[in-house]
């Protein structure tokens, strides 16, 4: 039987195709994603669960003109190689090569470059608002996991549905999973019509008899008419969201082709905004993601022995995700005050040692980073001493909770901002290189960035005894600690760990191994530059900082975070309102451009935050100085 | 009779009263706040519609050790009558008086400054969480508005309420109105429970009847139970809110004291999570404004002839809100592609007439900033010209749609930011003073900040020009022209007005006539100072700048946003970048705390972002050169 995914010239193909060709697809696509994962990290589960779907969609489809938006896309594996993209799926999350995410620069079958989750309802609807007014006559359809569901944004986007009719499609895919298993009322609610299929037949009896029943003026009568729509809309199924104005159907099969085609024609002619509910399995037909798809999600490369996974290498010294957590729990353990939010990211923020030992006291809250925020300040106000444990990146999702309800009101809260910097080969989307940006400029605000592990528990600590809101940024990288005779972290001092004259560099953050390396390299060129860790956003150390930039020759600032705005421009502004010159000053940083995925080491020195870059600049600074 | 309120020492006080004397300070809370809004500008209707409300709820919990979050707090007039602050009430919204928001440093009645609505429930629930956790037998109670509710971070903790029991209770203060009549799927949900109120008595009659029907294990028998289910869930009303894990009671009458504390002392006991929805009339108790709520949200100050509302005086020259109305309107006129999104203020924003001539391009979508921007997105991935008119303050909600949906897409989305800067007797938690900084930032966004009126259509019209996305910041004030002989906007180039070598002042924003009319009083001082109107934070005007900071003796930026990441910081960012000193440069703006409430004008000069503070920081600059 010949291949025919290489062959595969155009997702309209797959419109002719009979359904015997489109299974042999799906086995091809699995085929793929199986051989991927035994040579990189790379999402997993959650694409071996969306193969039939998204091969019944190209199918059912035109997404030439018709539009598709995968939420939370790192689901588009498949997508990805129906449309043209199987000759390069080699190459997937390297640098260069094809995305982890839908990318509008890779093809025009992808609309929105999505990795923060639950934004395609809204983003949808706003394309066909669009084609609808521009006189398109396409469809709209968003796909979106149930991890993803139950945020805000998502719930904003339904309730808006109202002025919609046909050609708006919602395709939840309940795999009854986030990254983590989910939390809350609506996967509760979920759990209940995924209860309800063995009555399909029965029901449309029910209703066509409760459809004879007469509706009169009388209240009584007019009572019998509500009893009747009631009976319907509960038999029905998916009243909460038909409440909002959309037809509910399903749930269906998401792993049968036949059924997944009837249902998506048929919802293609209705009038309504529909929701159709799709039952996945994360890590369908592979049985270790099936059985562990929490592991399976982003699995590291690994190789199959005896259906166990069993990963290629191991991962070198403990993550700065893994001293955080240790650093959490030893708080928790001396504090019963202490609490954790996560927004279903247990798993990335290793905390489920923290979840089973101290349930009262950890708060998974699902993909609802708003509500985190404003839970925790609540929490503050109360008396506890929460830790909201979030992704930078996706922290930005509660920029105005941060501002209203905890730094406004100047109460306790401490972000601990995971995977600050450039997080590698998931790209632009997860990078979180504007958090010093937005959390510096709120009053109250106390914001930390370790040097190396050793800083981390210690900031921790304080932050905990502050009577004010603080954060602490770390990059997803393997934790460094940093050798010598170390001081103790205190509330805006830097740590001087090396002094000269001649050129000082000021490190914000774990680039500070990078910068003795280059001090040391640069030493033995017969050049002599200090370094300071700065530790503090804010309060910046002033007489430290006012120091270097007095009685230095030049000062090179450092930090894994977007300049605008950024550590340097802090160092600036003091600079300034101390009337002390500035055009010795070189600021190291992210710069005015979204950075695509790779490695982190190789986009940091393709932006010269490494250890050659940091001594490319001084060398530069030093022989402009003896000119 | 004896008034009530002026001697009321305590809110505990109500707990002991008669109905009849509740009823009498409902009556004497409704006159003060008659007699208030003729003396100024207040929110008025939603405080009429909350008395009985208040005291019901003061009557039967004791918020000393209670939690009552007060949800977008401009309801919070008759709760502040009632704990302590009568005799103070009269300074309310003035400069160093009573705050028009809840304002923990008032008392201990108010526990969260709250002018963002939505996020009463997560921060009620986490006080419970904290209460709990600590062992503090309180009760916390949130009550939202029908407007605040569809907000997604309200449906964030509604998901998450499965966690708790007892003690939860939000209150949903249904009036049928946000600040303009509400829009969406939930607001035609509220209507139909509100049509439920006169079934109380067959509903359980029926309940009870079912209850009998009895329940096998057979499949048809199970559907009989299952019908039964959704029968009694149809009955009762809000399923939606029981769905997710909610004891719904409702709707009663909010403006029957005997009723609503029949219903709280009820629902005190009760040992699930309760919603109570109440129903009460926004304006209750004045003709006019129970006539025209949206008029006599935040009425001018009036007094009343026959019945209706005669404002005291006019309001002078237009607004820029009003400038930027008709910039809009005149583009949509021009082009059928131009859309204009509000996050629930076609009042405040006065897009009335917009609404009214451009129904199929004017989109409100209720208090959902978050759903605004991507929606917006979506429009204009798909061809259109989408305009998201949204206070400064407000957009923050918005700040990672911003960021991923259409910063990182590079979508032509235009943001007009109206009340950036000092909004004035609102106070901190409407100013509008982070733009700048969380603006800038992006990757592919354009800032402008217009010098005056004259600046405001054309940086609209070049807005709606570009591919890529761009935000305008622009005051709550009378716009202003500035004389002379102006230049006409273009991408990233400022407008020299005056140039002078001893001094120059570069203004980012309407600081513009204060700049020059500082200018001319310094003129006749003998001090020479030029003016620069910068126009754009984003692309600065890199030449002009650059030429202001290496050709003039000194350089003052003014900017009505925070100093921290501002536009003075961008352009010290600009001269690190070249190399050039910035010893020189005083940065004018909102330094590194929370600025209370006041008349703009008052706080503009308290801060020294006014013409005498002008004057101040050049003259002193031009004596420190001349010693």
């Amino acid at each position: 039987m010949s291949k025919l995914l290489p062959n595969l010239a155009s997702a309209v193909e797959l419109h002719d195709m009979p359904i015997d060709q489109l299974e042999q697809l799906a086995g091809e696509i699995r085929e793929v994603l199986c051989n991927l994962v035994a040579t990189r990290t790379a999402h997993f589960a959650s694409n071996l669960g969306v193969v039939e779907l998204c091969i019944a969609l190209h199918s059912v489809f035109d997404f030439r003109n018709d539009r598709l938006i995968w939420d939370t896309g790192h689901q588009v594996y498949p997508h990805k190689l129906v449309t043209g993209r199987y000759k390069d799926f080699g190459t997937i999350r390297t640098k260069g090569g094809l995305m982890g995410y839908p990318n509008p620069n890779e093809s025009e079958y992808d609309l929105f470059m999505t990795g923060h989750a639950s934004c395609s309802v809204s983003t949808a609807m706003g394309l066909r608002s669009g084609d609808q007014l521009l006189g398109n006559d396409a469809h709209s359809v968003a796909v979106i996991g149930d991890g993803a569901f139950p945020s805000g944004i998502v719930f904003e986007a339904m309730n808006n549905v109202v002025r919609f009719k046909k050609k708006t499609l919602v395709i939840l895919n309940d795999n009854k999973m986030s990254i983590c298993p989910r939390v809350g009322g609506m996967a509760n609610y979920l759990d209940r019509l995924r209860t309800n299929t063995y009555y399909t037949g029965l029901k449309t009896e029910v209703v066509k008899a409760l459809n004879k029943v007469p509706v009169f003026g009388d209240p009584v009568e007019r009572f019998l008419a509500q009893l009747k729509e009631s009976v319907k809309a509960g038999l029905h199924g998916g009243m909460l969201f038909e409440d909002l104005g959309f037809r509910y159907i399903g749930p269906i099969d998401g792993h049968n082709i036949t059924i997944l085609r009837k249902y998506l024609a048929m919802v293609k002619e209705m009038p309504d905004p529909v929701l159709l509910h799709v039952v996945t399995e994360k890590g369908h037909g592979f049985r270790p993601a099936e059985e562990d798809p929490v592991f399976f999600h982003t699995p590291p490369a690994f190789v199959e022995e005896n259906g166990k996974a069993v990963p290629k290498k191991s991962s070198g010294s403990p993550a700065y995700t893994n001293v955080v957590r240790d650093a959490i729990q030893q708080q928790m353990e001396a504090d019963s005050r202490v609490t954790v939010m996560t927004a279903a990211m247990c798993q990335g923020n290793k905390l489920e040692p923290i979840r089973d030992k101290f349930p009262e006291q950890f708060f998974d809250v699902g993909i609802c980073e708003s509500h985190a925020v404003a839970f925790a300040a609540g929490q503050a106000k109360a008396g506890l001493r929460p830790i909201v444990n979030i992704y930078s990146t996706f922290l930005q999702r509660s920029y105005d909770q941060i501002f209203q309800e905890v730094c406004l009101q100047d109460l306790p809260v401490v972000f601990t901002m995971d995977r600050a910097g450039l997080t590698g080969p998931d790209g632009p989307t997860h990078h979180g290189v504007f958090d010093i940006g937005y959390m510096r400029i709120f009053p109250n605000m106390v914001c930390m960035a370790p040097g190396d592990a050793h800083d981390l528990p210690q900031m921790l600590d304080l932050a905990l005894k502050l009577e004010h809101p603080s954060s602490i940024r770390y990059p997803k990288t393997n934790a460094v600690t940093v050798a010598g005779d170390r001081s103790p972290v205190e509330l805006g001092k830097g740590e001087l760990l090396k002094w000269s004259h001649d050129g000082m560099i000021i490190c914000c953050g774990t680039q500070l191994d990078d910068c003795l390396k280059a001090a040391d390299r640069l030493a033995k060129e017969g050049i002599n530059v200090g370094v300071i860790n700065a530790r503090f956003i804010k309060p910046l150390d002033e007489e430290l900082l006012l120091r270097a930039l007095n009685e230095s020759s030049y000062v090179v600032t450092v930090e894994e975070g977007s300049l605008a705005g950024g550590f340097g421009s802090a160092l600036l502004e003091l600079a300034c309102q101390h009337g002390v010159n500035t055009s010795h000053i070189r600021r190291l940083g992210i710069p005015d451009q979204f950075v695509e995925h790779g490695e982190r080491a190789e986009l940091l020195a393709d932006l010269g935050i490494d250890s050659d870059g940091i001594v490319r600049t001084c060398r530069q600074l030093s022989t402009q100085l003896q000119t």
